[in-house]
């Protein structure tokens, strides 16, 4: 199993999450590239300091939006979101060559993250720039998600991620955020569900249904006050029931 | 002799020059690269564009500063700009080789050209960013410069461009732009110049006197009225004098 | 009547339109405040202009979106957006009062202006802002939109204006861009139409009904090509009619 | 005597200090205004805090930066950094006035601070922009500096500024950041220090002489660790000693 996490969210003179700690936790690093969040100096720094404990470097490519961070949507044009996901990936792949390493997936994030879930435009517009760049590059996404449907029919690799903090509903998509039962409170329940996804393939559903989770990866946030601590303690359930922490990607070659 | 241009300087709604047109007359297009100038769907254009007539494209980097078009100096710490340059690289990286190419050389735009013509600091970064990313790139750049002494004490190779179209002091520097003879107007002297740039490695200085002027490349512009139609009459010249046009670099392999 | 039309829409070395040309046909300049185009500069100049000639000013106030020319759909949050349009009002009425006048009214620009005829959230958040910064400014929109019904409803004035050079569906909305008859081409027709609109409040809908067409501004445009030629054309029609063109707002007291 | 800070310097989802307990400490707040920090959410909550708490709102205004924070050196245009001033200013104003206030001072952050001690033309540039917007506004700003000289000499109020936690040189200017002693580090020498700046204007230059002090103000750093109890330790020092704190600015009429 693979545990992802975003990094290098800050920009300038602003900082934001714990790098650092999140690198001891994770085995593959979603590096903002400068559109939403992060920027050249803070992408050398979290590109140097994945590659050097083994961490995989992934493309976390948003809207052209600092002052949104990237969390609310924009009608983009197909082709201006495509050469925008390029031009992205483009500068985080810089950063990572100079590492010793290449970027090794695309993950959407934010607002595109979510509308690519279910948007054909935009979801094209990233499978599209994807293959314009390089086409050995998984997609790490929400599993049965647009975005994955056309990826995986344009001959992508994709590779499904789950939420061991949020709630499910019976159909697998995530129960929206200000709804009751959003958000699982309970380290112990979230790092228990953290290991039914890694052992079982399982999450279980608002409704107390057990669900199918086809995830090769789970999502921990590192962004609000406890986040590091949960991390930590999903990453210690796993290692306690010898489910193996490894990106899901090979190392480039 | 090689004829380079700058390209790609428009920005989302905007457009500035005439990319087409030049195409037609330049060897090597520098294109902008989305901080002082250019998008990303700017860049994939014009680098497929350049790609299709054998046009070297090289990365020409600037400042963050798109309200001032990169014209106007900045102090930039030694890092953030080393690693803004890096980022600008490989952002246009990424559209070269979707158009089956790769970026084959770096000029710095505007203010960063002329600090780093005369600023150790600035001219470090540039060194230390193509270092970085690729030492076989060269640094087309003013000869003589601060920039060029530091990349060749680097071991980059370094490409010195002419300016037909402007005035040079007897000590080998342009006359300040603002000051008397700092401009050639006549379109048919700028012509001649840039025939005995080519042909003798020669230039006549304000005072009368014929300089060395050991450069690989000369410099049109594009964006000022008249400008396309004076880089036909400088390609025309060379062409009727039977110098061989062709990029400074060898194409990618 | 009144003629408005959009100005100032250049940015830092990019320029758009012809101001100058247009201030000589318009009675109303809606001027961009720097968030999807414009900047401290050319708003300065534009106002200093428009004062001189009588022509009134609004805040044309837009996305936070330079790359996009504020052309594209953001999902704001409802304060986010009422503040960024209450910044810009701010901004631009310090050019206006330097030029001895103020903001006259407020328009909103490209995607903010079609959103906010249809989606609630962002037509509310217009309208706070006005009720924010200034109730007596008055709304210039098209007639029936839902941001006209929500100013209404909240005490604002509102102006309606019509398109002389675009089709009307029979239910009194514009024919979608893109879509057969979007655009009326022929510059006799569309002089005629401002006639219509002006001397009896209607407009021919493409099924060839006439519908009443309560406007009291008709917006030109300045940015496509032979545009400044058909705001010209319009101008002229509109005096030989004896149509007296004048702003819609009293000048500041 | 007065208490200042620098507030609102966050920007979208990035936060900077701790606003809340500085409003508790200061008389005039320093609020920036969106050029190298600063978003009009942040800039609406701000202005309403201060106007609650009775503290005066300056526009701390700033070069177009976020990237940099406004702490490094531009070299702008007089025009374009005259207007860029007024521009922001305007803002602000937007959101004082909706808090039942007004901008009562203009105060340069960061690199502009510097640069308009030292430099004619940036120093000229805001005293232009004061002088174009409302020269009944006072500038905050560093005694005997460029900036001070020229707009004492322009007729506009100057406010002279001390900085209780660094060291001064013999000739009364600050001792550069990065030499030794630039830094005061024992909090209650700090205490100390304001209140001699407020019960006798003076200060003990490093050299142990007692140099004048003709300050109105003592600025308070609110972004570094510890910064807040510092603020607060300097000001009960000052109660102690029966200094009257109050903002250097009458309110709005």
């Amino acid at each position: 199993m693979d545990l992802n996490a975003d990094l290098g969210e800050g920009f300038g003179h602003w900082r934001l999450g714990d790098d650092e700690a999140l690198l001891e936790v994770i085995t593959s690093a979603n590096v903002a590239c400068g559109f939403h969040a992060g920027d050249p100096g803070i992408m050398r720094r979290v590109c140097a300091a994945a590659a050097a404990r083994g961490v995989a470097v992934g493309a976390q490519v948003g809207y052209r939006d600092l002052a949104g961070f990237g969390r609310r949507r924009i009608e983009y044009a197909f082709a201006d979101l495509r050469d925008e996901v390029i031009y992205q990936i483009g500068a985080l792949d810089a950063f990572c060559r100079l590492a010793g390493t290449a970027v090794r997936y695309v993950k959407p994030h934010g607002a595109l993250y979510n509308t690519a879930a279910v948007d054909e435009t935009q979801a094209a517009a990233v499978v599209a720039a994807v293959l314009d760049h390089d086409r050995t590059l998984p997609l790490l996404c929400l599993p049965g998600s647009v975005l994955a449907q056309l990826a995986t029919g344009a001959g992508l690799r994709t590779v499904g991620e789950g939420f061991a903090d949020r709630g499910y509903l019976p159909n697998g998509t995530l129960v929206p955020r200000g709804a009751p039962n959003a958000l699982v409170a309970d380290p112990d329940e979230v790092a228990e569900r953290a290991v039914r996804m890694a052992v079982e393939r399982t999450v279980r559903a608002v409704d107390g249904t057990d669900l199918p989770c086809p995830v090769e990866s789970i999502c921990l946030h590192g962004d609000t006050p406890g986040a590091v601590d949960l991390a930590r303690r999903v990453r210690a359930a796993l290692r306690r029931t010898d489910v193996t922490l490894t990106p899901f990607t090979a190392p480039p070659t």
